[in-house]
């Protein structure tokens, strides 16, 4: 109806944010960024999926301590992971007094839940919200794939779950960095029915999305320091080029991927790249907003994709929709 | 933070909605109220995941029908449903060319969904959204429960998943009935581990909403035609007017819950009542919003009810957390 691409006018300004990782997470190139590891991935609990609640609850704890703030200071969390019902969220947030808005957009939940906070403070009803979502190898391979017993051989095209939470605190005052821009992502579906190849299932929904908000905002990639899609790994990536050069874009220069800044390929061995929410979740609180707000990037596209599917939907013959949900992230409002 | 409680300065318009229900519903008290009936529960697919995509894909297409409204007229669709990683939506809303933003409130999405919507257009930059959910009988048996075959027995205080979706078109005009209030719901875990009484874990929830609502609003009972519930059941019911007496507030004259309007007890041999996402979505757009449309009722509180849980989730020892969104429905801004 309107124009799908939202300039904000209350422009949201990330005042807080923490990130909890695991062992491999912590071993690779952002190792050394993230707030909170722990090298058993247990996170002081008993089992995988009470350990992905543990760090969903870390990791807005850590958020809310960094500016001595009060849960009952939050309008609301708007959270999500990729558990069946996501349970990783509804647990692990339970203990703070806020209203809680439960979401699920599969790998695109951080971006989604920004949007989605970002769009509420837009509304001028609410003045502080936390959006938060987290991924745990251990509880996704055993939901989606195999137990880890069972040691299955993973194909070439296949991504690994990044064992993390991200927790950001968005507020309508604040000195930046700023969400200045936010584009939800339609559902796309390409007909891919690979289970192990979740990259070339989300590629097109984040061609659909950057090629929209190109088109609707008037700018282009070299407008920005960095555009970063969250876990295409290295086979979406490459689709997403090719997709875009066709359209005579190149972004060779400026197009990164949350899923290949978290792991050294070679040294790590997770095959096509790092995927799940926790994967752009860790890499947006540990990296890209501290650059921004060191003043080393200046205006971030910060593109989180998600595979729409479930074990029992392949099981049952249907492709794997993407879905890609943009924020624009500026040092200036 | 603020006041939790949103009075919307663009209160949006309910502009079309649509019901779509199964075999038991259609016998049921509301049976001849529902837009589409499916004898089979089948809706022509193959499988009772697809089926219940495809009832979202019929509520909302007839929604639009009935407006004959194009789908790109929608600046967004907010949905959600029981199965993993929320498919009955991602696959049945598949067809329609509009930005997604993916939900998941257990048995609250209705609401869930209608508050975001609502705050979308308060923010002034949506105009026309969508709020969708739905649940099927036989994909939340096999989910949640045993396989259909199995013939499990039920407990009494088990509630009958409601075959049934929703789809309500919002738009920032329109001639009402007008949602002008929204509360978020906070989640309440009040230590219920039985996973065959939902309703009992729900009902804090719902208390804790409608104390809220009431304390925050300065309003009372009385001051509604119509305050219902999503899907408590019996069991659910009678807890939340329990918990409301003890606080002296008497809600007998005035409170319903869908659960118990959508079927009929005795005949249909439901136990403690309805639920599932589709249980308050298809009371909604039945029979609540045209009663508020003819003039039936005024003001009526709409307060879907979740249970946060998943089948891990319990069988690791967890209780089961509620969650209730409140929207305030009016035949005037």
């Amino acid at each position: 109806m309107g124009n799908e691409l939202k300039k904000l006018k209350n422009a949201p300004s990330f005042i807080s944010w923490a990130s909890v990782a695991g062992k491999k997470e912590s071993e690779g190139p952002l190792g050394t960024l993230f707030d909170i590891c722990d090298k058993s991935d247990r996170f002081g609990e008993d089992t995988y999926e009470k350990s992905e609640s543990q760090m969903q609850y870390s990791a807005l704890n850590l958020a809310l301590s960094k500016i001595r703030a009060d849960d009952k200071t939050l309008d609301c969390i708007a959270a999500g992971d990729l558990m069946n019902q996501c349970t990783g969220s509804a647990y692990g947030l339970l203990p703070f007094d806020a209203p809680y808005i439960g979401l699920y957009g599969a790998c695109s939940t951080c971006a989604e839940s920004l949007l989605v906070s970002s769009l509420l403070i837009e509304s001028e009803q609410f003045m502080r919200c936390a959006a938060v979502c987290s991924s745990h190898f251990c509880s996704a391979e055993r939901q989606f794939r195999y137990p880890l017993e069972y040691g299955g051989q993973r194909t070439p095209t296949s991504q690994w779950t990044v064992t993390g939470a991200g927790a950001f605190i968005v507020d309508r005052n604040g000195e930046g960095p700023y969400i200045t821009e936010v584009l939800p992502g339609r559902a796309i579906d390409a007909g891919i029915t690979d289970i192990n190849n979740m990259g070339a299932a989300m590629a097109p929904a984040a061609y659909d999305t950057l090629k929209r908000y190109f088109t609707l905002g008037g700018k282009k990639p070299s407008d920005f320091s960095l555009i970063v899609t969250g876990d295409l790994g290295y086979e979406g990536h490459s689709i997403l080029l090719d997709l875009m050069k066709k359209d005579g874009i190149d972004m060779s220069g400026v197009l990164r991927d949350c899923g290949l800044m978290v792991y050294e390929r070679q040294r790590q061995d997770m095959h096509a790249g790092g995927s799940g929410c926790g994967c752009s979740a860790v890499t947006l609180a540990a990296k890209i907003l501290p650059e921004i707000k060191s003043g080393t990037q200046s205006d971030v596209l910060f593109i989180s994709t998600g595979a729409m599917m479930s074990p029992a939907s392949v099981q049952q013959g249907n492709s794997i929709p993407g879905i890609a949900h943009l924020i624009h992230i500026s040092n200036k409002r």
